[in-house]
């Protein structure tokens, strides 16, 4: 298959978003086009017969691609139930137990449980939770800068990233600190200040998403959890994006060595999930959801997905294809490449030459997001292959080639869904 | 159908039940059954083929009962797609504009636009962003004494029933006013002291779900809207449990002719959501979720229980067995009985007494949930007929009288799953 785009958006398409745009009391900047049921591996249709090549994974949380076989069958298994959302901490359903099981197979073993939930930020909100409950002096928690928790009140509070994410909203008290190797002094001059005990968490990324796929130094986390552990701070990785497989280990944390107290994750997994030691398990009542652990299809496909991933030794692929794509970007015109397994980045000379790129690939028929400043991320299905890769570069090179003129300029109907010239995250 | 129980828990469900609350990191109080996928209208069965009478509907999640011929229909046409969760805030799914086209036809016509998300905590977070990203002067928000909006942090904050739900967490700020005629008063008390734009929102239930299905006086609702109204301070009407039809009209406001100028809703829908005036809508990048808008299935199930509830004229249904059932509690020996439509409840004389029918009617087939102190709700599925509901007063009445002697006592296995003689929220 190659990537075939005639025109975006379709006449079709066209028509879908603008009617969407007029009643969405959202605002996002959306692609120029409308998923179609047809699609195969890393590549999808839209509803005008355009094929594009993902590199975006529906932001990591398609990782296996479209029309999975295997994930279809399991659709199927669910295809004659009604409902297939049910109140899951209340009322049992077996896949609350299968997921919650199957997952605890690929984590560290001190984290011997799992509370199910319906999305990332509320993985995040679950996360500091139970840290808080067990802490009744906590004044406050830690988090980085440049980080994204998620856009509820209490995991937005924790996002240093971009202000457009916060600003106005009341927030709950946090201290920033560096995302590098000066994390360890200010964490201990904060402590200086304070008891140990009023910091209720330490909350981070081990490779920052949204805020710009910054990798985590290595020392900086070992320092963090030097301290933490010796204060007895409960240590959070938030996992939602670079959890479940995508950094060719199941956490992204391992890559350094490193066991937190809490993980927090979504996407990839399909429910949102805290992961922690039984320990941390509040009293009745103090952490629940209607439909978390109960969205018997969500659960199964969750479920499954760990199993391919498993069986199709898919970490294997990941670190093979990653450490080839990270190879094909150096061959790139583009500053600080970075990433680990299929979770790479590289940024652009500026933000507009950034925004015109993704569009150009786009209008190329690769899909690709932004992040950070002046970033793009590569996150394809972890199915990927090198023929797919060298697609995907091939189209990123000739658009940086043609994007790098000073005279270019993004024209046309794509300009007026894709902000050309302006803002994309 | 006649419920029917043999044993609760059964074999299968306890064998289940029991791995699942050890590897389960959260805590709630289970019932003893696990779900099959056998079912019918209001009754479903358990794995241990158990037969249950649904007067908790999934937490209010399910309007339309089991095996509804209509959505399972749904299901299979979407059964051989794969995925089934997008990105939807920024890859369009045509779904997304469906559900909030339809969604339209049923609000007041001010609130011209939504914002679809993953849960009701979520919506409940999205509608106090808008209104603050609206109001940069906001210091506080108001919430009302007895509230319920939901367990993530911003939400949270705002909730002031049980002391479990925010025990040492961190708040935003926000204050208290009482639900009753006093608000009025209280309310002038705090903008004595305060701007007016220093106030975010104001927040409230028409009908307090988990803090005791407390009616509102319709005289503190048109105070409140008076006030806010001539100061401009945007209302929230939390309909996430009372919405969607529940109380006979589309939204539980609507029973006290005021609107709101955001409604926050979910459970019914399938999905969450944030409705108000287009004005509302913030610039791009400030609410936004990878799921929100994005989840097909549920998508068209929201899209498909409105069409439902339209076709065949389920509020007179509501409506009348409403009535029924009003009338058939106040034969009972309750206190304080109240609610509007299918959102019924009433008091026992004391928690213990609560507790212990809940039990009780658990194990003659009827699923119960209770609320506030010692309240005990009764929300069956909007197609709930006068046989059923006699079904239930008659489990009610008898169970009542069973535990009201002061001597009954729970015994068995069943205590070991619902903490019998101890808290049932």
């Amino acid at each position: 298959m190659k990537p075939n785009v005639k025109k975006i958006p379709g006449p079709k398409s066209q028509k879908i978003i603008d009617k969407l745009k007029k009643v969405n009391l959202g605002n996002s900047i959306v692609y120029p086009f409308v998923h179609s049921n047809k699609g195969q591996g890393c590549y999808f249709y839209d509803i005008d017969n355009n094929l594009f090549l993902d590199f975006a994974s529906q932001i990591a949380s398609n990782p296996l691609g479209y029309n999975n076989l295997e994930l279809k069958n399991v659709i199927k298994r669910y295809s004659n139930r009604h409902p297939i959302k049910y109140a899951g901490q209340d009322f049992t359903v077996k896949e609350h137990k299968d997921l919650i099981e199957e997952l605890l197979t690929i984590v560290p073993k001190t984290l011997n449980s799992a509370f199910l939930i319906n999305s990332g930020a509320e993985a995040v909100e679950n996360s500091i939770k139970i840290c808080m409950r067990k802490r009744p002096k906590t004044k406050f928690g830690i988090a980085f800068q440049g980080s994204f928790h998620g856009r509820t009140i209490g995991a937005l509070s924790l996002t240093h990233s971009k202000p457009v994410y916060n600003k106005n909203y009341l927030k709950i008290p946090n201290k920033i600190i560096s995302f590098n190797e000066n994390a360890k002094d200010e964490l201990l001059k904060i402590m200086k200040n304070y008891d140990s005990e009023s910091i209720g968490f330490v909350i981070l990324e081990p490779i920052q998403g949204e805020g710009g796929y910054n990798v985590a130094s290595k020392k900086m986390l070992i320092d963090i959890r030097k301290i933490t552990n010796k204060y007895n701070i409960p240590l959070i990785s938030d996992e939602v994006q670079s959890g479940m497989g995508r950094t060719g280990k199941w956490w992204a944390i391992e890559n350094f060595n490193i066991t937190p107290d809490v993980i927090s994750t979504a996407k990839a997994l399909q429910v949102g999930a805290v992961i922690a030691n039984k320990k941390f398990s509040p009293e009745p009542g103090a952490i629940s959801s209607t439909w978390g652990g109960g969205h018997i299809l969500d659960l199964a496909l969750g479920l499954e997905t760990i199993k391919i991933i498993k069986r199709k030794k898919l970490l294997n692929n990941i670190n093979n294809m990653g450490y080839y794509l990270g190879k094909r970007i150096n061959e790139l015109n583009v500053e600080n490449p970075r990433g680990i397994g299929l979770m790479q980045a590289f940024d652009l000379e500026n933000k507009k030459l950034r925004d015109d790129v993704i569009i150009e690939c786009l209008k190329n028929g690769l899909v690709l997001l932004g992040c950070g400043h002046n970033g793009i991320r590569l996150i394809p299905p972890y199915i990927i292959s090198k023929t797919e890769i060298n697609q995907a570069i091939e189209i990123i090179d000739s658009s940086i080639k043609k994007c790098s003129n000073k005279l270019f300029k993004h024209q046309g109907a794509i300009c007026n869904y894709m902000n050309c010239g302006d803002i994309l995250t």
